[in-house]
Order: C-alpha cells, then sequence, then structure tokens
C-alpha cells in the first residue's frame, strides 16, 4: 500500500463524485457554521457500481436501510447512494419506508436512472418521521453539486457526521500485477449520536478497481468481522449500522478470483476499515482515551471474543481509563463475567505495557509508573490467558463526564 | 407477613447477635464521623446454623469466598459470619485463601468453635493483600461487641456498606400452622464500590426458623434467580457476590417438607429477597433514579430475560433516563440487539405508565406529558412483545455525572 497519500476523500477512486448539502433538517442551535448543518449527502458514480454491504444485526432496521438491504440483494449495480442525518427514519411504520423510495425516485429522477439504482441510508432520531420533502426540495442541488474535488467530498462526510468532533476519511492506491493502478477510498460517520439519540455507524467505501459482487460480498463480511464489528464505544448496536462498498471499476483493473491482485485488495480494505475503527473508537462519545483491548493465548476463538468484548464494554473499565486509574481488578474481574473459560490463575494482564498481573495476582509494580502511563491517550489492555492459541481484539474508548451529558441531554 | 413491624434488623430472629466494628482498613479521609470508619462486622448465632448460599458465577472469586464456598459444602453448621469492607481479598495468589484462614481461626478462638464454623467475606479493592493484622487484633473487640440489640446490628450493616448511602434492611414475622412464630431478617451491602473498585453485593439472612440445608438450599436459588439475579447497577459482576441464609432454629418451629409452613417461609424470603434487590439497585453509585424493566408476552423465558437484561444495562437508556428524557427509540433499539426472537412490528413500550410505542412505532402522546412522567424517581419500563406468555423483569439505575465520578476516581 502507498503511504505517500497524506489527503483522503470519498472520490479519489475514477469516476465518483459526491456533494454535501443543508436541507434543513439540522437547525441552526445558535453557535453553528454552516459546515454544521449539511445534513444530506450523495456519493454518485457515472459508471454503474458493483455494491456489497454489511448492515447492523439489530432486530429493528431502519426504513432506509432496509430498503437498502433489498436493493442491494436484488444484485443490481448502483448509481448513487443517498445519506441524510438528523433522523434515523426508523420505527414509524410502512409510512418510513414509503419515506425512503421517495427520497430514492427523486434522487433517481435528477440523476436519470431507475430508483432502484439509488442506496438510501438515515442516521439520527428514531420514532419520528423524516421531513421528505425537505430532502426532496434538495435534491436537485445535491446533484448540481456534484463534483470529483475534494472539497464535495469533505462535504459529503460532514453532512453525515453527527456528535463525531473529526471527520473520518483513509484511502489507499494499489499498483496491481501488469501495473495498473486502483484507488480505494473510504468516509465513515461513527458512534456519535445525532441529537443525541443513536449510535448510527455509516461507513462508505468507493473504489474504482473491477470486482465481481461473488467476490467483493463474502470480502466485505471479512474485513468487517474483526475491525468495524470489532468497535464499541457502549455496546450499544444501533438500527442504522451499515458498511458498503461501491466498485465501479473505472480504473480499467480487473480484481480475478484466486489472484494475487485479490489478495492485495483485500489486505487494503481490511487495513482501512481498520483504521476507520480505530477512528470511529478514538472519537466516541465523550471520549478523551483510545482503548485498545487484547486477548491472547485463549482456548477458542469465542473465548478469546467473550473476553475482549466483556472487558471493552464494561463500564467499570471505561471510567477507571477515565479517571486515569490503573485499576486492573476491573479488567479481570471483567473477563471472569465474561462467559469465556479460563484458569484465573493463569491469566497475565498488561495495561499501558506494564506487567500489572501475573498468574491471576498483582505483579510488584510500581502505582507511580502506572498512573504515569495511564496518562497517555491510547491505552492498550493485554490479556493473556496463556492456555491456548486463539488471539482477539476490540476498539473502545472511556466513559466520561460528557458521555453522560451528551447522552442525558434532551433530544431536542 | 405481618406488615407492623418497621424497624428491620438482623439479630430480630431469635439467637442471633451482631457487631460492627473499627480495625483499621477504612482510613478517615477528613469529613468521616465514626459509623464510616466501621469496617468489620460479626453475625453470630449460639446455636449453630444451618446455613445456604448463593454466589457470583464469576471465574474470579475473592479467597475469603472461595473458603465460604468450601465450608458450606462441607455441610456443616455455622456459628458465624465475619465481612471486611475495604479490601476484597481478591487475586493476591494462595496467601489470600490463607489469610481468610487466619481470620476464622482467630475468630473461632475468641468464640470458642471450631474454624470451620465461621464464614468470612471480603469487599473492596482486589488484587492488594488484606491487612490481616488489623482484622485479627480486632476479633476480641468484635466479639465483646456482640449483641441482640438494633444499634449492633446496625452497626454491622454499616461496617460491611462502601458506597452505599442507605442501610438496607428487612424483616418479617411470620405465624406458621400451630400459632408458631418465627422471624427472618435481611441486611445488604449494595453495588456500590469500595475505594472504588468493585461492585459486590453481599446478602446475609437469619432466621430462628428450623429448616433443613436440603430445602434451604433450593429454595434460596430459586428465590435469588427472580430478585437478587435480575439487579444490574452497571452490568459488572463482582468476584465477591454472595447471599447466605442462617437458620438456627431458636424458634422451635421446624418448616417440614411439603408443608404450608414452607410455602409461607419462602414467600417470605422471596418477599424480602425482593425488597432488598429494589432497594440496592435504587442505591446504585450515583443513581438519581431507580428503573424497573419488565417484558411480558415474549415467546420465551430466555427471550424475556434477554430483553430486560439488555434494556437495563443499556448506557443509552440509563443516560437518558439520568436526563429525564423520554427516549423510547433507545429501549426498543436495545431490546432489538439483545438476542430475543421478537416482531419488532408487534412491539407496545409503557414509558412511566404512558404508552408511547404501539406496534413499533410512536404513538401520538404528548411530549410534555412524557416529560413530566420522567421526572419521578421511579421509572417503570414496560415492553410487550405480544407474542408468547413468558415474562421477566430487572432492576436498575440510571448512569449520572456521580457514577462516572465515583468509579472515575483513583483509588486509594
Amino acid at each position: 500500500m502507498d503511504n505517500e497519500i497524506t489527503e483522503a476523500y470519498i472520490t479519489m477512486p475514477a469516476g465518483f463524485k459526491a456533494a454535501g448539502v443543508a436541507c434543513g433538517l439540522k437547525t441552526d442551535m445558535g453557535n453553528s457554521g454552516p459546515m454544521d448543518l449539511l445534513d444530506l449527502n450523495m456519493v454518485e458514480t457515472d459508471v454503474p457500481a458493483v455494491v456489497a454491504g454489511v448492515y447492523t444485526k439489530n432486530l429493528i432496521k431502519g426504513h432506509s436501510l432496509q430498503r437498502t438491504i433489498r436493493v442491494i440483494e436484488t444484485g443490481t449495480k448502483v448509481r448513487a447512494l443517498v445519506v441524510n442525518s438528523k433522523n434515523a427514519n426508523a420505527c414509524v411504520g410502512s409510512k418510513g419506508y414509503h419515506d425512503a423510495v421517495a427520497v430514492a425516485e427523486a434522487a433517481a429522477k435528477a440523476l436519470g436512472c431507475p430508483p432502484d439504482e439509488v442506496l438510501t441510508a438515515s442516521t439520527g432520531t428514531i420514532g419520528i418521521r423524516l421531513d421528505t420533502s425537505k430532502v426532496i426540495s434538495a435534491i436537485p442541488t445535491l446533484v448540481s453539486s456534484l463534483s470529483t474535488d475534494a472539497e464535495s467530498a469533505h462535504r459529503a462526510e460532514k453532512a453525515m457526521m453527527t456528535t463525531d468532533t473529526v471527520p473520518k476519511e483513509v484511502s489507499a492506491k494499489l499498483t496491481l500485477s501488469g501495473g495498473k493502478e486502483i484507488t480505494i477510498a473510504g468516509m465513515a460517520k461513527g458512534s456519535g449520536m445525532i441529537c443525541p439519540n443513536l449510535g448510527t455507524m455509516i461507513v462508505v467505501f468507493t473504489t474504482d478497481a473491477a470486482i465481481s459482487k461473488e467476490l467483493l460480498q463474502p470480502m466485505l463480511v471479512r474485513a468487517v468481522t474483526h475491525t468495524f464489528n470489532r468497535v464499541s464505544v457502549d455496546g450499544d448496536t444501533s438500527c442504522c449500522d451499515m458498511v458498503v462498498v461501491l466498485a465501479n471499476g473505472a480504473s480499467g483493473a480487473d480484481i480475478a478470483e484466486d489472484s494475487d491482485d485479490l489478495k492485495i485488495f483485500e489486505e487494503a480494505l481490511t487495513s482501512l476499515s481498520l483504521d476507520l475503527s480505530r477512528m470511529i473508537a478514538s472519537d466516541g462519545e465523550g471520549a478523551t482515551k483510545f482503548i485498545e483491548v487484547i486477548c491472547r493465548e485463549a482456548k477458542t476463538a469465542e473465548d478469546a471474543k467473550l473476553v475482549v468484548t466483556a472487558v471493552a464494554k464494561s463500564p467499570l473499565v471505561k471510567t477507571a481509563v477515565f479517571g486515569e486509574d490503573a485499576n486492573w481488578g476491573r479488567i479481570i474481574t471483567a473477563a471472569g463475567y465474561s462467559g469465556a473459560d479460563f484458569d484465573p490463575d493463569k491469566v497475565n494482564i498488561r495495561l499501558a505495557g506494564l506487567l500489572v498481573c501475573k498468574d491471576g495476582q498483582a505483579t510488584d509494580y510500581s502505582e507511580d509508573e502506572a498512573s504515569e502511563l495511564v496518562k497517555q491517550h491510547d491505552i492498550k489492555i493485554e490479556i493473556d490467558l496463556n492456555q491456548g492459541e486463539f488471539e482477539d481484539r476490540m476498539f473502545s474508548c472511556d466513559f466520561s463526564y460528557d458521555y453522560v451529558k451528551i447522552n442525558g441531554s434532551y433530544r431536542t
């Protein structure tokens, strides 16, 4: 992967355009700048793109997402994705589905394509009907603003951000066998909540590589498993989570089955997913710390996953990290109730690199040294079970006063 | 059950004495009163008592608790239970077990009984060795302070409290067939954390009824299942959780197998367990609200349990309740990711009595009315799945700034 690229934006791959506009869903709270009011975006490709998607496992699914899932399942290629923020278009009954269809139809009309070539996504408050008149009125401006330039791409990212404090954009340029170059770009909104109501993760990847859906879909599932599916800000799984990849083939470079190119492509997609996952956790609501929890030498893959999940989600671990308290007792306790099978007397724990627990008991580490180490922004928690060969990892952040403030505030 | 009793304390059943002393584990933080320094208690019975116990399922178990589990498993009757606060005596290796034995031996010597008639429990910081010299030095004073009076019993309760803000004591007087009277009393320390390090629940029941271990143990397991096992302050399960019942038979009233008395006794024990569970949740760390989550008409008992557990543990639901936000979207979302199987379009939700969601979508409830209702201290969340006949219930509390403050502070 070429690391020389410093700027990243969703329209870097050939053939993609993007735009972000303010359609009036986000309202001026008095101190908003013009970028803060952007609430509707579009990513578009002239050449219809193969699309792969992974979605929330929540039984409650937003209506815009439900429509997108149906469209992707038909196997159609797509021209565009439209995302609105501020309203999740969820839990409003069959009207919600029709609203998503109406948005897609308006976008399709403006683009001159069938509605089934337009994907939809929404993030924000649930249980309140989306004001589609605002969205639909803004569609012509949205489409006429489409551009390949970086500024338009950044506006598209901004338009789907909610309580995110920083944009999350990545890219990679790959040289395939035969010398052909392709680009992959990605943008994400994190587990910040709009209004605040819902921690939704929306991730969009674009690439100008040509790849079949049969190869792209399982690759995306694999990439997501150990990246986006290992991010926990508060353990709540939203009804609108979605990761999609649009591959339009505009580079002219084919990614063939069983080729080295396929491996290179998958490595890049996984690596970009990992980068975005770290960014999302790091920018969790109210977060002051980034936490990486690693479990090694577990008896089974499931045990490793249970341990990292319990530790990464534990409010006690998360408040201790916020308080810069080298409190490994809470870490081993969370591992203990995780449901994983292990012998507590074999467990070693490193906190911010310091061995604080060996064979299930405290080492003679220096509390002063530990206190200094946990003042860092990035905190690594390593739990070695010493009883197998399976490993897993999860990304999280701390629980702060601001987390409570952001999520305890009234929705409107 | 006789509701005339207003005061409740652990020595109300005949034959029990209690004491609480300050042995020096808790240290004066400048603004402590003499009751705040109590850190060691004993509950004693002249007539050795049948004992039943239920313990944490955490793989990590405190050493004092490990010892108690072994003692109870031998089937022996017991003379006393000794509990220290401030230090959990956990994760310090084999020394921790010997420390628990040393405390039991000192207590046994002072009482003039075999060490195996003394149960031990500890709650507090884990990974730091218990200063047994302080505990052992205080044992003679502890034993000489034993008394049947209410004040000594309240001191015993106080000595095992940590960040609990109110004592939790209950009692019931029952008249059995034949006119004999028995008493059951209980005291609890809640999921507040000492120092703070660990959310430990310790519950002690005493009764002067005569009942066999074979009847008492499974009865306690049943009583705990839908009471103490349905309390979630932060979802973390401590390594020292313990519920014990000591039955010394001093009333002369036998509880026989298959008798009406057995049913009356079990109802009372369950009812007292429920009362203490509510008190524990209500006094959760930093709690400003008591939350009761009920799931009805689930397809299976497991589905009902999954729903109430996910909703009661959700940081988003808990911060919304703290913020007095009638945010039912977070409730249905938590139910959706709980793993329970249900059709979202059949779900009704009542929040503080108000029907806010019917058939999976918002009703036309008044936001003003909802906002008023969620200002109450006790918030009931009722989720009717409308697709089966199983029900479950969980007790919880909100997540406040103080929760973060209490748990983000340094341990010492």
